[in-house]
C-alpha cells in the first residue's frame, strides 16, 4: 500500500518540493526561487496544502542544527544568506503540520537518495559532494545519514595549494578553503568565464582537478567511504572525471586500499533529481 | 563476577600486552619493542599463555585489514614495516587462542579508552589524534569503534601551508602531509634536536599548532566529533593547547558552532594507558 510523502530540497538559491511514495518516485513537485523566509516557506505551504502527506522529509542548506537536544535545533544557524541567519524552518513546518519529519542537510538527502536508487546502490558508507555555487559533502554512514556533533560541512576543509596558483579565493569565511577555491564562483573569478562557457581543455580545469582529488583524499582517510559521489553544476564537465582519478592516485601514492577509482569517484546517478528522491526516501523511514 | 580479559596495544615501536577486567582495570602487563612479526607474536603468546582470558581486544598500528568479508581481514596491510606488510596478525591469534577478539586500530583503542574512562566520558563522538612518532587518528562514533570501508587514517592529510613555511615534510608517501611535517620526526628534522630538547618558545611550536589547529578544522569539517583530544609524546609540550585553540579559532572564523574550546581541545587524560585501558574495554563487548 502505497503512502504519501513529502519531500523539500531547500537550497540556497532554489527550493524543491514534492510529494511521492516511500520508493522515491515523484507524483508532482514545484520549485521556486528561495527568496526571504517567509515568502519562500508561503510557497511551500501552499503547495504541500494541497496533500495529505504522512511524513516529510526535509534537506536544507546550511549550517543547521541537527542536534535534537539543542534549544535551536532545527534553525539554520550562520549561513552568509543572512535573512535566513537563526530561522527555525523546522519550528515553522511543525507549527503547521502534524506529521513525522525528518531533518537533516540537503548534501545528506541526496546522499540518501544516491544510496538508496543511485550510483550508491548496494554500498553502505556512501560520500556525496556537490560543486556548484559552493561545495557540500553529504554521507551514509553504515546506511544512515551520518552525524556528529552536528553535520559535515566538507566543502570548508583547507588545502594544500597547487604549486604557482596564488589565487586568494573567494570563501566569505575562509578564503582559499575547497569551497574557496574549486566551487562556481571560484571557477568564474579565476577565469571571467562561467564554467560552461570554458572549453573542457582550459587550462583552470587541471587545478580543478587536482583540488578536488586532494578533497577525494581527505575524505578516504576520515571517512573512510566505500564510494565518492560527485553531483552539482560544476561536474556536468565530465573530463573532470579521469583527471581527479589521475590525480588522487598521485597524491594517495599506495598508502590505502581504494576500490576500482572508476567505481570509486563517481559522477551522480540520479543526476539533478538526488535531493529530492533522497527527501522522500527519508520521510519513508519515519513512517509508523 | 570479574571476567578476564586481554588486551594488545600494537603499536610500531612498542608492544604493550595487559590482562584485566571489564572496566578496564589493568591487573598484569608486559611491554617489550616490535621487532619481527615471529620473534613478538611469540612474546605475545608466552604472555597471554599464563592466564585463562576469554576475550581480546587488539588495537593495532596499520593501515590494516578490518573489512570481514575480506580475504585478508585481520592483516597488517601497507606499512612502511616492511617486516610487518601483509602479516595476518589476527590469523596468528586466532590460531592460537580459541576466544572472541576485537580487530581495530591502535588509535581506535585509545579513542575508546578515553571514550569510557577518561577526557571523552558523556560524550558520544570521540576523535582521538596521537602526535608521536607518526600522526594517527581513531574515532568513536555515536559510542562505536567508527570504521567505514576501512578505519581513519588522517594523519596524512595535505595542510595548506603556512606562509614562509617550505620545510619539505618527511612522509615516505606524501611528503608534507600532516605526518609529514608535525610528528616527532618532522620536528627533529626541522629543528636539529627531539622536541623536548626544545624550549617551549621555540618558533618550531608556532608551526606545529597551527598544523595541529588546521588539522583540527578538518575533522570538526568532517567527523563533527564532541571533543578532540590529543595524545602522543609530541603533545607533552602542554604550551600547544592554547596555542592550537586560538588557532583553530582564527581559521574556523565562526562557521560552525563548536564547543567552549578549552573542553573541546584537549590533552588525554588516561595518558599512555589510553590504548590498553581501551583495548581491555574493547575486548569487554564481546563478552557472550
Amino acid at each position: 500500500m502505497a503512502h504519501l510523502l513529502g519531500g523539500i530540497e531547500a537550497g540556497g538559491t532554489k527550493f524543491v518540493c514534492a510529494v511521492g511514495d516511500e520508493d522515491g518516485n515523484v507524483q508532482a513537485r514545484i520549485k521556486f526561487p528561495t527568496t526571504t523566509p517567509e515568502e519562500t516557506i508561503a510557497q511551500v505551504f501552499a503547495f504541500f496544502d494541497q496533500y495529505q502527506i504522512e511524513a516529510l522529509g526535509i534537506g536544507s542548506f546550511g549550517p543547521i542544527d541537527i542536534n535534537p537536544d539543542s534549544a535551536t535545533y532545527g534553525y539554520i544557524t550562520d549561513t552568509p544568506k543572512l535573512a535566513w541567519k537563526n530561522y527555525n524552518f523546522l519550528g515553522a513546518l511543525r507549527d503547521h503540520y502534524q506529521i513525522p519529519f525528518v531533518w537533516t542537510t540537503d548534501v545528506n538527502v541526496a546522499a540518501y537518495g544516491e544510496y538508496k536508487k543511485g550510483a550508491g546502490i548496494g554500498k553502505k558508507n556512501i560520500l556525496y559532494v556537490t560543486v556548484g555555487t559552493g561545495v557540500g559533502v553529504g554521507y551514509i554512514s553504515h546506511g544512515e545519514l551520518y552525524s556528529g556533533r552536528s553535520h559535515p560541512e566538507g566543502g570548508h576543509i583547507l588545502m594544500h595549494r597547487v604549486e604557482g596558483d596564488d589565487f586568494a579565493g573567494v570563501c566569505p569565511y575562509h578564503g582559499d578553503c575547497l569551497e574557496g577555491i574549486a566551487a562556481g564562483p571560484a571557477v568564474e573569478k579565476r577565469t571571467g568565464k562561467k564554467g560552461y562557457e570554458l572549453t573542457p581543455t582550459d587550462d583552470c580545469w587541471q587545478k580543478e582537478a587536482y583540488y578536488l582529488a586532494q578533497a577525494c583524499m581527505t575524505y578516504t582517510l576520515t571517512f573512510s567511504p566505500d564510494i565518492i559521489i560527485f553531483g552539482g553544476g560544476v561536474m556536468k564537465q565530465s573530463q573532470l572525471f579521469p583527471m581527479i582519478r589521475t590525480e588522487f592516485l598521485k597524491l594517495m601514492n599506495d598508502y590505502v586500499r581504494v576500490p576500482d577509482l572508476d567505481q570509486y569517484i563517481v559522477h551522480v546517478a540520479l543526476g539533478d533529481d538526488a535531493g529530492i528522491t533522497g527527501s522522500l526516501l527519508a520521510a519513508a523511514t519515519v513512517l509508523a
